[in-house]
């Protein structure tokens, strides 16, 4: 691929960092939406989770996870470019996730996140947003997730 | 706010860092005050342990955790930058710490650090030290620390 | 030491990740030797694993693992410039490592590791690597990669 440029990496880290804090918040899903353009479309199928088409699918996703958690923690790192055309920037990451839920069940997963982004008039937004798998899935990411 | 220079918010990424690794040493508390303004606080009531109001509180809490721990191991990422105004720069850090104790015990967390730091004639260096939890605590954060 | 120039900084943190994600891979033992210098060596007798005087010792230790893994996860962060004298640069950094063998059998280590890099024609590239264990060893690691 064309080299991502310095400034359009960072950019993407840092996006992805917000995104890490957004979804750790659990007040206000807002912040997490604010993270996507409108369009932006969501899969999570490889770990089980919806296909979510539209911000109106992200939003009621994560309108039912917020309701659900008591505590977050999504840990990222190992930040890597892995496409850039001049206008749209991939960038991966490995991220540990936990959370809790009211009812006390709780989850644990080690995945990697994909983000493709561009540049928008309010700062760069994610349009397409995929998480896998790199260890196996705990049962209880269905039991708590899956239902949304 | 007002944005951090990317000098500053490096150099307080590097401090952070530079603090796990001298929190992690377990040999010599010296690299570890060095992070801190004489003046500095650390408060870390919110995960059960001390308020310590100066220096020689934070050198005689990590005395003891020194003196109690065999192996430590504080991973941090998820660096934010929350304030700055001119002069004080405030970043915030995602933190998995982990630690034995010569008796066998062990403790994990998933914490948020905050560090408020300020540039002296030695560099830049913490005057305000904060953790929070973001995953419920383990019992044995109590038992491993808590004396001190 | 003389100060790590910004640039052998970020190309060395960016190669300990190229690592992470070419170890993680499980599939192509290449991309993991392109890191490697043709006379690199690999100490891991620190966590009970060969110590690997060349090339060919490293291939034929990570034939061995990727042929027995089914999931590998190595999460870093934690960079820090060791040395630099000018040509030679080393970079620690911490990982936790996880992995699932086939036989179902599971293993996780928090480590430090230490690659000390030089630039070659094709760019850095790692000519002596070391793993450090940070917290205790589980019994699990000598049985999944001890054999090779």
């Amino acid at each position: 691929m064309t080299q991502m440029p310095e400034d359009v990496r960072t950019a993407l880290e840092r996006l992805m960092i917000d995104y890490c804090y957004a979804v750790d918040g659990l007040q206000d899903v807002q912040p997490l939406l604010d993270i996507f353009t409108d369009d932006a479309k969501a899969d999570l199928t490889a770990i089980g989770l919806p296909m979510m088409n539209d911000k109106s699918d992200i939003k009621a996703f994560f309108d039912g996870v917020f309701e659900q958690m008591s505590h977050h923690f999504h840990f990222i790192s190992n930040f890597r470019p892995e496409n850039w055309d001049g206008e749209v920037g991939a960038m991966s990451a490995y991220v540990i996730g936990m959370g809790r839920a009211h009812d006390g069940n709780r989850v644990e997963v080690q995945v990697k996140y994909r983000m493709e982004c561009v540049e928008t008039q309010t700062g760069w937004r994610c349009r397409h947003y995929t998480i896998t798998p790199m260890m196996p899935l705990p049962g209880s990411l269905d039991q708590i997730h899956g239902d949304h």
